[in-house]
């Protein structure tokens, strides 16, 4: 029986104990020291096959402390075709180690091409469990992503606001009464999440959004207009939010979002020099997972 | 010597006499029925080998009418690894052909990940011409194809307005001059498409748009707001738009603008089963090259 993603992601929540999401950003010259190769000059494989062992590892490593991970693909990308098998088996991987995954793919278009990519990216066992889209087609643009979700218990988290600094040249546009168009965008996520079959057990929609932690104030906004949207919070850690921050795109009662860091742990062994980078991984991904249990 | 995007694609659309671009979005299931396997099931590894034959037989059949092809990666992605592997192989194929290749990616994202995408897609002779992106995050997304298009005379494509019918629920957003989100948007290009060393010799910039020729009085208007900005035009053709709605798209010299159409070309074998598909598809590039050429 197909189980719907916003009661499978809060089930993983409630089972690790915190509302976090790991993401697997990772460029090679970022790596620790042993996946490292010691020429000067190292083609495009060598940088994969270190970034496949790395993330492999590292999967092992979060796979106990975590519920989510998510991989962002344009990160295997850079490198065409193999990277994106590559982005794929770490999908897979992450699957088998029971955790939900998130795939940070943002794509966006309309008719075949929109339902070519929700194909490809959502759907089927080896698809992740959720997908980023952007929506600035509209409903033609996400239609075959829902299907997708509503038939095969997947979900997607639509861009509403987004945590970078030139966001507001754009969201920030106004209307005459006062409205802000991402907060126009947040409707029209709200009114599609509410679909026939869209909603889950916990009450949440399987159609959630993406809401940058850098605005509390916008999150807690937004909030009211996406009741029964789960948030994909980004912008912890290194892009300046706190974990209080985040409190506001949570419901009262603790449900509702799920944070993302990514570079605070795939990276951190640059600031733990001394640990073993297993180590500081795990350190990382434990301080970040009780960082958030901490504000309920 | 690295030549300018805009005056590149130019002297292609004089070479041919008409700005046309072949959209380049195939389906197994439509291609001539030469390409389709006798097997009842097929699987994706034979799809993808009728795809590639089809594609490259296409290429060289169009070659010699059209000056541009439009390669949308959802159509390969959707076999994900090895389907991303085939888009670079007839990207690479058509730019031996002498064609100018336009990447339709509409790929958005921020940091180090719109790096990510900018250096796969766009960077390097083995990369398109240019792309398409979406504009949602601001410059933080646009920045690093707008640097990879000046350093290496490529171009990019912003999404401004789109020609499905859902487009309007989004983009057509309103503030209290009356101005409306994709105009606002279209400002923002206007804007980032001046900046130093982005202008070529033919005055148009290396920032363009992606303006739908379903609503020519809009384009027209756009085109005041747009003044340096190349249209990349879809919607001709199958999705309803024709030769005179597109010309609206154009400066009065009939400059800064080029075509699409992908169905009514690359499936021209459905509507003439009569020829050898060949034909049947050198009929069609060349109906819509003079089409396209009439309108001036």
């Amino acid at each position: 029986m197909t189980v719907h993603f916003a009661d499978r992601l809060q089930k993983a929540i409630d089972q690790k104990g915190s509302p976090v999401c790991v993401g697997l950003d990772p460029r090679y010259e970022r790596l620790p020291e042993a996946f490292l190769s010691d020429a000067g000059q190292v083609d495009d494989r060598v940088k994969l096959d270190a970034i496949s062992a790395y993330c492999h590892e590292l999967l092992d490593v979060i796979a106990e402390t975590v519920p989510a991970v998510k991989p962002q693909v344009a990160c295997f990308e850079i490198f065409r075709g193999e990277g994106l098998k590559l982005y794929f088996d770490l999908v897979q991987r992450a699957k088998e180690l029971g955790l939900v995954v998130i795939g940070d793919i943002k794509r966006g278009d309309i008719g075949t091409s929109a339902q070519a990519y929700a194909q490809g990216h959502l759907s089927g066992p080896s698809a992740p469990d959720a997908v980023t889209v952007n929506g600035y087609f509209g409903i033609d643009g996400l239609a075959p992503f829902i299907d997708i979700a509503r038939e095969e218990g997947k979900g997607l988290f639509v861009l509403v606001r987004t945590s970078n600094p030139s966001a507001v040249t754009v969201q920030d546009f106004v209307d005459s009464d006062g409205n802000k168009f991402y907060e126009h965008m947040a409707r029209n996520v709200a009114n599609l999440g509410d679909g026939d079959g869209l909603v889950g057990q916990t009450g949440l929609s399987c159609v959630g959004a993406v809401v940058g932690a850098t605005y509390p104030d916008e999150a807690r906004q937004l909030r009211t207009i996406m009741d029964r949207q789960i948030f994909l919070v980004p912008g912890y850690g290194a892009q300046g939010g706190t974990a209080a921050d985040c409190k506001a795109s949570f419901r009262p009662d603790g449900t509702g979002a799920i944070v993302n860091a990514s570079r605070s742990v795939i990276y951190a062994h640059t600031n733990a020099p001394e640990l073993d980078w297993k180590q500081a991984v795990h350190n990382a991904a434990v301080a970040f997972r009780d960082d958030l249990k901490s504000i309920f």
